[in-house]
């Protein structure tokens, strides 16, 4: 079912150049420097359990539009909070095939089709008819070992994969894959967002949790940051490149120590407002920034997403589970503190990343575009598609040119989805270059550059890898 | 003059696509869930007056072009808040003809090109030179059976049109045509503004009406809630099946009973202030969502036209000039409190519309593509036309599906431009579509059902007709 | 190297269209309404100094993109505040070629490929190995006599060339070039940035240096305003037709004279503070646009610009290094105090600028489409480029048409590109129009007609050249 012209411009002329670019980069390695993967399947090689559980169950993609379509999540037996998850696979399986029809036009139905036929060898569009033989045939191939984990990320042809990790993660799973002679690459990327949102779950707990870790004393400031860097340098020991924070805006700031410390003493004893809880996280930006300016750490940021927005959902499901809505980001003046203080160092990087596309011309581009220390992170989350990737080289080349992006990230819990994001933003990218070529904006043999430092050399070298 | 062609790409192969979808939503009837026409005229079948007062002077897309270079609204005889409207028709046509190139490159020029070569036999592109012989054919058609309001309603296989109703209307008009015996359906909107919106000229008056139409006491919360809910009641025997809300923001709230009542003493009291106001209206958004879930009724929300923008214009000619504006529009913390409270309730649908294109990828979608309440209307306004059909298109359907969609509204005042609007909308999906399959994104096959679905399953089943 | 297709779009039959309409306007004047080049070069007709010098030192757009590689500007010989600019000529002209593959897919390669063919007749690609050859060629031209400023200007086929000035300026070398007999139309344009924005470097200098150039008591509101409208009458006499403003916002306001009075007082006392500040530009904005209703210079407003974000660079090197970021702008409500004054003032023009591409459609097109006074300026800084130019023309067209445009403005202090830059809009003006024709969106012939409107009527007759 997969043509291999797909995603390419209909104009032959167009289209001919774009295959043959594509033809260079098809082949490539994976690096995949930023994800959400499990570590324990590379550390302990289980099989996946069943269709449902690999490929509906944890793809909030997924079951996001089937329940904007009156599916009831219990009925597809997303886990819930208390435990619950009563649906018979085979029957969830039905169900999403019955509404398969509903991802017409969507990304989702492009990794689903490429995952089922390349990986499956399923060829047919899924329908209501077919469901018991796609749901037999993937069952099957799930119990044998071409679809262990590690089988898998070697068929995958990847070089690397970051995960995304707690601070406070014993990183044990990593730890084992080190230290069993699997030759694949798996590094942790440190993500200390439970330590710095004072309103993540537990937040008081995480804390103490810190400073037992690291035997810092985390009651104050200054103890705080040694754990914090503590920490670093064992994701570092670990394999770690990165950083990672995920905050609700981009604001950052750069307070004096004594006001810094006393902020944090608010925080730690739990009785700062919303203000001061926001202000401490813009705070924390900068000094984290200070802390990639001395151990090399790459940072990156994904503000913009207001989580959680349905409720009742949240409440009998938790978290992640399709219902984080983007919202206006402004990046200028909120950034300021940060680039005054750090902007112009050497060595520094600092990749950002947005769920507001109106930012890509007006504010991300000029900045990337400027500062030696910033990159611009691929078009993300919901903008990650073929149209959102198409926007995001047009509305962002002019002004930071390819050079000042990072090339892609597939950003996936999704480990089967993987080659099929990679193939859609390689196809993308492509297209992308093959109309410059057409229109003549780049010579045809800059494309074949431009096309192999897309896909390889920018995440290489954006992320130490 | 109107190739067969138009609004499909260039590309042949694109193009052959799209012609063959075309071809098969063509002749379907024009199923029209929203708009402006006067219901009057399909109870009484009057004959339209002139050239001029039936396709310039009601039609602020076309006089406000005008105004902007420089020609008066008194010469060509806009209506005046004083009633006067001196302008001679025939020389209105000829400013208009002699302007007429202002249009080129918008939907107005394609809307009345359409309509001067299909309902009026004109094939020449209209100039200063034909004005007269234009005016002419015009002005003696309008005078025959065929274009009267019925005839034409037929001729345009209009399978239902809704008009947009005060609370305290009579529906007589309706009522008149439900008891004529003629088959056509024409269905009232319920559209609360003159009784929601305390700046709405006499709302004191306005209240004290719904009381008397009713027989509640409107001089309380109470008493005023259900007044709407008598008032929704008489708009559904007299075949309603929506309601509409154009409110300056989509702000909504969920005050509790008590607070709710306080707020209203004031609102009656004509004593609160902006703030409170403004309140007043998230308030009812809520309040009337809450009636949806009980009676059935669909919702609208319409938001961010900052109106009557040129005061000098508001003062002589009143509301509806063309000096309506967008304004950025804020939608996902703005929407939760009635969310929250109504979000995942089966049955109650909610149609989202914008003029704030920037939400499209970044808000709508995400929101219409988890809530299943939510429905995203179709490009609205200054939108709706063939770029901004297209963006509507690009930015929504990979986060949305197409299926969170509703077809097409023509939302016009102007009853012969809605065969052209809705032609426009059917190339325009046809094209997008058309596109989709020579990128290898959709099957062919399945580009046939999204047409259908796109022209009339899904605006009968959103709008429940 | 330049190929005749370039920038029209890959479609056979499209293209065809484009090349006809680029045809009959490639070799049309230049008329040049608003830029930053130097007029002394026009009084004085001196050699340009060396090719890092003329393409590399001044040109922002092209530093930047070194810099955000991590290129330092000493090492390219940027002009620092202290006067020092020790690189040699050379070694600036061999990095700044090391790393043209920066500029892949921007349109200052497309300029400066230009510009190296056509003005230097150098048609590799600027490569490292070829560094040294481009710059022997491009030192031994600037040393002849066809490439003195006033033979280049000839030989580019201008028309008109406004300069921007300040109110303090003595337009010496207007008057000189004026005085010389040589034919060359080059005319000022009045932007009083300097003695409106109390932030500008030494305002209150500036003030009493209006007051000296007058012989207006600047010390009051009343005297201030009249040495604004003697200066303004200098610069007509000069050749002016235009006034240009720069603006961190679009806000206007229109206080009464008392309350203006009192706060010039603050404002030349030195004592207002950052609002005060702010709400005497938006005063200022509103008596400027009477001041134009009086004299009939055409109003420019440029803003949205937060100037010298990073404050390092600022330190050391100035205003204007690459380190200006647009935000966003909101125009609906920040015009209405100017536009409710003046907005239907007959023969007033005011023409509006925007780095926020997302009020093009949502703000600017629908104020433009209405208003009499407002024309919408060309696609601006970031967004001068095919893309940028492009969704310029998608996102305004349908609702403001052609006709409340302007054409185009080169804007740049870099003589040199200022054909480049004309040839570059031309095509992308001809390639969307060759799409509206394709598509049957409008007649061919009428294409023409607006190809040629778009390159020099619409221009001539909105700044009345």
């Amino acid at each position: 079912m997969l043509n291999e012209a797909r995603l390419f411009p209909a104009e032959p002329g167009v289209r001919k150049i774009a295959e043959k670019l594509y033809e260079t980069v098809r082949d490539l390695p994976i690096v995949s420097p930023h994800g959400h993967t499990d570590p324990r399947w590379f550390a302990e090689d289980p099989a996946f359990p069943d269709p449902a559980a690999l490929l509906i169950q944890p793809d909030h993609y997924v079951f996001r539009m089937l329940y904007s379509q009156g599916v009831k999540l219990e009925s597809l037996g997303v886990p819930q909070v208390d435990g619950m998850q009563k649906a018979d696979s085979r029957e969830v399986w039905r169900i999403f095939a019955k509404h398969y029809y509903l991802f017409r036009g969507t990304p989702t139905r492009m990794w689903l089709d490429y995952t089922l036929e390349k990986q499956f060898g399923l060829t047919e569009l899924l329908t209501e008819k077919n469901a018991d033989t796609f749901y037999d045939t993937i069952a099957a191939k799930l119990q044998t070992p071409e679809f262990r984990p590690r089988a898998l990320f070697e068929k995958f042809n990847i070089e690397t994969l970051a995960t995304t990790d707690s601070p406070l993660d014993s990183l044990e799973y990593h730890k084992a894959i080190r230290e069993s002679g699997w030759k694949g690459r798996v590094v942790p990327t440190f993500r200390p967002d439970a330590v710095v949102d004072a309103e993540y779950a537990d937040f008081q707990g995480n804390l103490k949790k810190l400073g037992e870790l690291t035997g810092e004393d985390t009651s104050n400031y200054k103890g705080y940051l040694a754990a914090l860097r503590a920490r670093r340098r064992f994701f570092i020991e670990m394999g770690a490149t990165a950083t990672d924070h995920g905050h609700l805006t981009a604001m950052t700031a750069d307070l004096g120590e004594a006001a810094a410390s006393a902020l944090y003493a608010k925080i730690h004893a739990g009785t700062a407002d919303a203000k001061e809880i926001q202000l401490f996280q813009a705070q924390m930006l900068t000094e984290l920034a200070g802390m990639s300016v001395e151990d090399g750490l790459v940072m990156q940021l994904h503000p913009g997403s207001v989580r959680n927005h349905n409720l009742g959902i949240y409440k009998k499901f938790g978290r992640d589970k399709g219902a984080d809505i983007p919202s206006p980001t402004e990046y200028v003046r909120n950034l300021r503190p940060l680039l005054d203080k750090y902007g112009n160092e050497p060595g520094f990087t600092f990749i950002l990343f947005t769920l507001d596309e109106t930012t890509y011309s007006r504010e991300l581009a000029p900045l990337a575009g400027h500062y030696p220390c910033l990159r611009l992170g691929p078009a993300w989350w919901f903008h990650d598609s073929p149209e959102g990737m198409t926007r995001f080289r047009e509305q962002v080349t002019e002004t930071a040119g390819f050079y000042n992006t990072v090339g892609f990230n597939d950003d996936t819990r999704a480990f089967l989805s993987i080659p099929s994001r990679h193939d859609v933003a390689r196809r993308i990218d492509c297209a992308f270059l093959a109309r410059l070529v057409a229109e003549h904006r780049i010579e045809e043999q800059e494309a074949f550059e431009v096309a192999q430092d897309l896909t390889i050399n920018l995440v290489r070298k954006a992320y130490k890898l």
